[in-house]
């Protein structure tokens, strides 16, 4: 282990620490007063973000300089190519919660989802490109955290794996993944810059998920009184 | 005024009262507890996001389809034109405050702006780019309701116009900007999806904005316990 | 005058002048062996590249690092905002020409007036963004050089000035905007690099202008020939 | 086959042909009045352009809409994958010519190479993103059209095949992913729109690549000559 990265990483679990202990989303799973439609938002939005992560991590190749670590732009494609498609795993689990039709053209990201895409496609084209991997050093390794929280939705839900393929399947790869997330940081990550930017965008895209989380919180509790036009279509899951 | 620029427009101004009175820079600033580098950590996340508000603008005229408005395309590029180089003055008056030596580069902008400053390049070239007008219909307009935080601010600190020409400049050229803006939506705003898309960049924008308030709130009180180092160059200012 | 502004000049006429004499353009006009329909045909074309350089030059402020020279910036967004809507100009003279139905959408831009299109979109977001000025730099300046063509051509066609705004407002707008570039040259460009990139930008640029003008010749020619189908709508300004 | 590509793969085979007849590079070589120092900008303008090649491939991946066929992604990033490192190849082969060497930093491309490379940038990136197939579709199967022109090369200069490496690499893999393309291209080209773009970026594409291989054969001629101060590097390869 290098001094960066364990330094890192304690900070990333301090920060998860904190954002579920604070997180209305957490709050509401732990109560156990919600049903099978706030797993729905959650899909949903996860369907969101996980659609854009392949795209802006093949946009980190695609603007890396000439002259950048060849091994760093080969990581960056090939991982882009194994996230392809992961989203529609989110969206085969809302369909198999049950009778529901999913309006077309599906509904835009909440505030929050937007948000953290906005920030991922940012910091995929500009600046330090290095920085992405600080998303990736969490995000591969994001199920820890929140097996606790996933688990109180299964058993309350009584969730099905075939109900759970997208969460089932990152938990498998990212054994793989955040092995390959580490070694790239121990190789690129050289200067204080490269550090500085990596931890920037590390802490900062875990806030902005915590955000979401809470978004999705709030949603379904517009649903839940009835004040949700956008998300009513999920009402049929009950 | 039209049916939908006049409900936005409450909306916005419902939303400020509300991100005000939660907001920990309004509770800090009402509370008199605070000094001159409040208001230097300010003006410089001000410049920081300033410096970037010309340059999104302009990519939304950059990015515009080749059939779209050309009265559209005339406002991008002038209201680009007339922003340039606004983030000097928020420069300007931080030196004005006294003897401070800003280092070089520039310390980054504090996540919570660069989070604004993200969301804002996403939504000025994806999308329906006549979003970014949602924007501009508050950030044209804000004077009036952070008006009562700055007069505490300037009271308290007993500021000098000279040490705050970009809140002055603006205060003045918000009256012309703002009908320009309102006039835009008027004629752009013609299908549900425009006018969606504007709202949610209105509201989201400003809620960033209010994370971006409170980010310097709490920056504030890091540098007050004297632990923050990224920004001990304003303790001369005292 | 600074030395190199005054040998780059040079080149460019010389450039401009070799180009003419092996123009099939050139050479189509100079033999009087054309109709209507090629001055139609540029028109088309004009619109075509016109219509981009609005955008392309704002996306350089865009682009621009925040330390660039704010100066150069306002110039970028000035010329840009100034530039907005000329392509319009194109349009009108060539439905000012007689009757002629425009298809909806209008057609694609020919290969060499897509390959100028791409080439000044490239140099305007990536490297030396300084280097536009070069294309600027000839192409404000045009006019005497491509006058004696179209005197003939307006000669041949018995063309009016309502048939021509485009190139008479250039002619006239030119007068400002060359010594606009000129002076923006000699205040930006400090460096060998800068230098470089603005002779390479401004001779590439104006051999692709080449290569668009002899494009119009060989359409001519097939439309000429009963072998367009895409240009056959011009036939009826006969 | 389909007719679509049939016809398509008919024209290019034509193209080739005529681009070949035409070409100052093939006069140059099969003159044989050439040395080692042709090959050596031949490998260092290839180096140039295909280190852009895997770049703009993952582009195309990053820009594609959400609702874009999922294999069509796949293919994106595995081909841009797949490309990555590959202009090392030319840059090895390079240095095995002999006692050369090479500019830190390299030379900028020639003008010829940029504008294929912005063509190459510009279709990845905008309008109908299916279109960059097109390009795929001689490029990967280019090594028949070229080979009698390569041949001659290799006999003249009595290249050994660690010399020849980017060459002998890309012929074996070309056979994979030319089926590939073709599939793909089958699978997408849906609509008129699609095989327009397809076939416009494939004509166009082969038609720049023309040019760079005489803008080669020309600044050779300068080299020859004496007149070229960017490539004199090369002579210390004679």
């Amino acid at each position: 282990m290098n001094p960066f990265l364990e330094s890192l990483e304690s900070e990333i679990a301090l920060k998860w620490k904190d954002l579920l202990k604070k997180s209305e989303l957490s709050t509401l799973v732990m109560s156990g007063e919600f049903d099978i439609r706030l797993y729905g938002l959650y899909l949903l939005e996860t369907y969101q973000y996980t659609l854009h992560n392949s795209r802006n991590q093949a946009l980190v190749g695609a603007k890396l300089d000439p002259l950048a670590d060849i091994q760093y732009l080969k990581f960056c494609l090939k991982h882009a190519y194994e996230e392809a498609g992961h989203e529609l795993m989110a969206l085969h689990d809302l369909k198999a919660l049950g009778s529901v039709t999913i309006p077309t053209p599906i509904p835009q990201p909440m505030p929050a989802t937007e948000v953290l895409i906005a920030y991922l496609y940012r910091i995929s084209e500009t600046g330090n490109l290095k920085a992405r991997l600080g998303y990736s050093l969490w995000a591969e390794d994001a199920y820890v955290h929140i097996a606790p929280l996933l688990g109180a939705v299964q058993k309350k839900l009584s969730l099905k794996p075939s109900q759970m393929t997208f969460l089932g399947e990152h938990s498998n790869i990212d054994a793989d993944h955040i092995k390959d997330v580490r070694d790239m940081i121990k190789r690129v990550a050289k200067t204080d810059d490269d550090r500085d930017a990596i931890r920037r965008v590390s802490l900062t895209s875990l806030e902005l998920t915590g955000s979401m989380l809470d978004n999705m919180a709030s949603e379904y509790r517009l649903l839940e009184n009835g004040k949700s036009l956008k998300y009513e279509f999920l009402n049929t899951l009950l």
